[in-house]
């Protein structure tokens, strides 16, 4: 469920190279008579769980019986394949949905985004200051604040190298609030948006470094955790993943270079 | 983006009716080229933005010319139609996922969900002790804490009405941590799940209450805020949804009859 990175770890004007311990996500796709009818970006483990708990969800299940056998796929990774009991009603998929997520492993579903995106997000080398980056949580809420009196919005905000706040966006979910403020973005002739950095108020997934790396963002930075999916898409990408950036402190997860912290002290790689 | 609603309000042995305020959840369509290509939940306002900044993920929009019109539907609520421009290339879903959102609005989706079930959850007269239901976060945090080193895990908890841990599964998708959760108790015998509570550790969307309701559970309890569609969706469904458990205090937003706090203090009620 868990898996371990080294992490440049900044607090209190210090930085030191560190282990991180990150959630795992990756692809499950659910076949159900041949036909695949869902998939969900999971942390594995549990999955016969998982899929049969969906089944009962999507009213096809009711008791163990209606599922005759349910086993991982010999031949694709991250596939569940379920035999229904003849009596039992196959979920339909009642509404489509698109997700990030294209391949049935973690890589395939990497390198999908990698090979289609439009600009080379790569080669921003556009300098961002720790002082200004630990900020970015604070100006995020003081903007929700003003509408947020639920507690139960997202928040993102696109903000400048300097700090200059363009757009916030707010959302019960976290995807719309970011494709909200990418979309102000491209009415207003911004995109590709280099230079910029992405703020989100929770947590960093694959799907929301996706939606960064295809508008051009160059940083995503996270109050919270990021999904061990999300730092293999920002490594691979070239965006520089940022997580708990809270309390003037900050993890650095993937490229570095952006980021201006002064000298580091030499530390020993940790592996 | 917001909405209010009253919410019975308990904090420190005290009962009172209060106004709160939502975060508005509804269904939204997006059609592009007369065919539907995906479906969101999202708090309404800025969907252009919204729409344009998915197209701009989804590889098919680079600039604003690339979309000639986008306009709301008039003869469908939450559905915009997208013209993009002859030489833009149309998303295609890479994969589908299934979402609880079946209609075009709330009311449609809640009404779905409604006529689908099983088992009568509203029927379910268990009573919960205000003093049970006050613990359960923590239970499921020490729970948690077992597993959980990387803040990034969502989780989801089946307990007694006695407070007994059934379950806890944690994933970074908190609608799979609680199909686990349902999956595990489907393999046990234990549907319909009558007399049982949900705890889990973030919001409570209307996904996470339709796969409450779908398992029969009465009680579903969230750490933090629920949307508009979440109490639509429990309030017709009969079952009691409960918010920001935490500090020994909550809120009960619907059928508090199964909430047994003593005698609560007459208070006029407010609209």
């Amino acid at each position: 469920m868990t898996t371990r990175q080294p992490v440049l770890r900044l607090r209190a004007g210090r930085a030191a190279r560190r282990p991180d311990t990150l959630a795992v996500e990756e692809p499950l796709l659910v076949r159900v008579g041949g036909e695949v009818l869902t998939l969900t970006m999971r942390t594995p483990g549990q999955d016969f769980d998982l899929v049969a708990g969906w089944l009962v969800s999507e009213g096809a299940v009711a008791a163990p019986g209606d599922i005759v056998t349910m086993r991982m796929c010999p031949d694709e990774d991250n596939t569940v394949e379920v035999v229904l009991a003849p009596d039992a009603t196959p979920p339909r998929p009642r509404a489509f949905v698109s997700s990030s997520a294209c391949g049935v492993c973690g890589a395939d579903s990497v390198e999908a985004v990698r090979t289609a995106l439009r600009w080379p997000v790569s080669e921003d080398d556009t300098q961002f200051d720790v002082g200004v980056l630990s900020v970015l949580p604070d100006a995020l809420r003081s903007e929700q604040k003003v509408f947020d009196r639920t507690g139960g919005l997202h928040a993102a905000g696109l903000f400048t190298a300097g700090g200059r706040c363009i757009e916030v966006r707010e959302d019960v979910g976290r995807h719309n609030a970011v494709d909200k403020v990418v979309g102000a973005a491209l009415r207003d002739r911004r995109l590709p948006l280099t230079g910029h950095v992405l703020q989100v108020s929770g947590r960093a997934s694959f799907e929301l470094v996706h939606k960064a790396a295809a508008a051009g963002i160059p940083v995503i930075a996270a109050v919270s955790a990021p999904s061990s999916l999300a730092v293999d898409l920002a490594e691979e990408c070239g965006l520089t993943l940022l997580g708990f950036v809270r309390g003037g402190g900050m993890n650095v997860y993937t490229h570095q270079q952006r980021v201006r912290v002064g000298p580091i002290p030499r530390q020993r790689e940790l592996q």
